[in-house]
């Protein structure tokens, strides 16, 4: 194995994760479970709201005495009580009858629609005068209108919303079954990496790819475990290797991108018995330096050591590869959101590879632009001057000044 | 002012909520920092990387010792040294000389430009051949390429983003200033509303505000404080109001629909000492029972009882003044992410108020469309079936099948 340089494109390497099965389960509160994916199917026990409501304020009444009234002839009906709020009414309404109601009712029996306030007119203390006709059910909620019993509310898979949570407190649904929140240790490696709070000497940098894949862990909801720094030495870094593999899902080990480095980082990957290699280099720019390999279900990841480098990485596996963890049923969920935008300079591009660049986007003329922003992907500098990136092909050697391009917002 | 009726448009509002100031201001630990809003511009101490830096494998040298160099004449340098990781060159390169260096190694004294290996031919241990000219600063990052000292690297008022973890990891701010999350007090109010954990009596519904507006303010960064149920009985009421007063910067108080819910909260916010109210009304709709006030620097708000009409006054309201306590400089970074779609049916839209209507997307034949649902607002179920929403505005009548919109994406 060792030696062998499996470059791989992008769409092989998403072939080769592809069979990535989601975590375990847990129950949390209902209001922990927001922005957590659910791992089943949630079923109704009951019908909501569970009787009959007015959305209005007025009386409650049978439609049909109030058919041929108008603002001339209004209908003449008797007030037999008032609907108390929180309340089933202590009253049956006959022909000729109604009783004052307000929004959030429940209808008494005999009462299939309400009358709005606006086109009654009080004649005493027990008759009211109804000016418009209703129709059997204007102005109702029925017992079952908002959730059937037996119907599914919410299917697994999903990432819960404010109103996901609101459709389960109105069920009373209040521990709710979510898949585990994936574990990703962060390891950085590297001689001239040093601490932030370390003052750097000449030749060392201070450790920026702990912070910037941390924050996309956080992001598409990752717990992420931090091992810290680990130098070059070879048993340093297998021994906190073998703290990430026990205590995460998936290692992500931040390495110099010079062949040194890489080369430890395959021999440290290999030194691990049963491991698969997936790819070693990828057909992305820039990124190409990374090394993915199996074990068993954790996958572990020998990223770039250039901060952008690793991002992008990051961007374009392991948003995809946490959503199936994460057991998201629509992986498109932690993807980015996009804009559409015009080119505002040509782009030379490499065939055979996909290309990642960074652009920043100005409004002008009501037209979105997104201008290029050229460096190394050394520079964090320009991802921070970056409002997003767009991508160029494989199969495509270049774009355009004013072609139409999707940028992925940061 | 009792009585008075003040129905507003959301630009009212929002132009009487205009001069909020944002909150104070904490100091955080970098990795907390993540989705902060920076409350001071961050300046660069140094230069980044604070030395030339390789930016491939290879040769450190003088560029002008390649000029001329081909193939078939490839230039022979003396190999003085090799560059160590993390380590400042303890040699300095003359004319003719050359040290092997690593992707990220410091620069000798001497070399300005790095030509890479597989452009390189090892002769003996002491001499290797380049076979390419390079250019001075060819392959070479300088000291000051990502940041210069002195230079403004984030501004006052950005979310931080993971990139942005980053720059600030590489300038070793280990602590940032970031403003104070907005705390926001979350009451819901109404005879019929139980616990979720309670099974409900015919006429009573479980609370689903609570858990609606709890998720809403965590996306938008803000603290919630859960208050609880108040029914409907004033002075439990007040004492509510008076502990969310004394917590919080913005009191959401969601009551019931009807008139003497309203007339409650009104008398509520009136019976505090120097509130001023801003509107009593607005024209949106769902969500027009609405009633807004000032009580000095904190915002009182009286939402709607129905679960979809509080929610869309929470998108229309609340996501900017939270953006603006929050100290944002872009007040639409708390706003919803957007797609453009096809509207696949005529929608009535009465004129006088801004309509918002909910929809499900649907992809046909590569073009997006959007679906109205059409159910009344207190149907949590039509914000659950929906994946955005649409505004039609105050001075428009409908919109005809096929026109494009904009869909504030959930």
């Amino acid at each position: 194995m060792r030696g062998f340089f499996k470059v791989k494109t992008a769409k092989e390497v998403l072939e080769s994760l592809g069979d990535i099965q989601p975590l375990g389960s847990e129950f949390v509160a209902l209001m922990d479970a927001f922005n957590r994916v659910l791992a089943a199917d949630i079923l109704s026990g009951e019908d909501m709201p569970g009787f009959d409501r007015s959305i209005v304020d007025g009386y409650a009444l049978g439609a049909k005495d109030t058919f041929g009234a108008s603002e001339g002839l209004p209908t003449p009906l008797t007030v037999v009580g008032e609907v108390r709020m929180g309340r089933k009414p202590d009253f049956i309404l006959r022909r000729g009858e109604c009783a004052r109601i307000s929004t959030g009712g429940m209808l008494p029996e005999g009462a299939d629609a309400v009358a709005m306030v606006e086109f009654s007119q009080k004649v005493d203390e027990t008759v009211v005068e109804i000016s418009k006709p209703v129709s059997p059910l204007e102005n109702v909620i029925l017992a079952d209108d908002d959730v059937k019993k037996g119907q599914v509310v919410l299917s697994k898979g999903m990432l819960v919303r404010p109103q996901d949570l609101g459709i389960l407190a109105g069920l009373g649904v209040s521990r709710v079954e979510v898949f585990n929140k994936p574990k990703a240790a962060i390891i950085s490696t590297g001689e001239e990496i040093v601490e932030i709070t370390q003052k750097p000497e000449a030749g060392q940098v201070r450790d920026i790819n702990t912070y910037t894949i941390g924050g996309l862990c956080a992001e598409v909801g990752v717990e992420p475990i931090y091992l810290g720094l680990a130098g070059d030495r070879f048993e340093e870094l297998k021994q906190l290797f073998e703290k990430g593999l026990s205590q995460a899902d998936v290692i992500l080990l931040s390495g110099g991108s010079s062949v040194g480095a890489q080369d430890l980082t395959l021999d440290l990957f290999l030194s691990f018995g049963d491991v698969e290699l997936v790819a070693h280099g990828v057909s992305i720019s820039p990124g190409k330096p990374t090394i993915i390999a199996r074990k068993g279900n954790k996958t572990l990841w020998g990223l770039p050591g250039h901060p952008v480098s690793a991002m992008i990485i990051f961007d374009v596996f392991l948003r995809y590869l946490f959503g199936r963890l994460s057991g998201l049923s629509d992986t498109f969920a932690y993807q980015r959101h996009s804009v559409e935008a015009e080119l505002d300079r040509n782009i030379e591009s490499a065939s055979g590879r996909e290309d990642y660049i960074r652009v920043k986007l100005s409004g002008e003329e009501g037209r979105l632009v997104a201008k290029p922003i050229l460096g190394k992907s050394g520079l964090i500098s320009t991802m921070v001057e970056a409002d997003g990136m767009i991508t160029i092909d494989m199969h495509t050697e270049g774009l355009y000044r004013g072609d139409k391009v999707t940028v992925k917002l940061f």
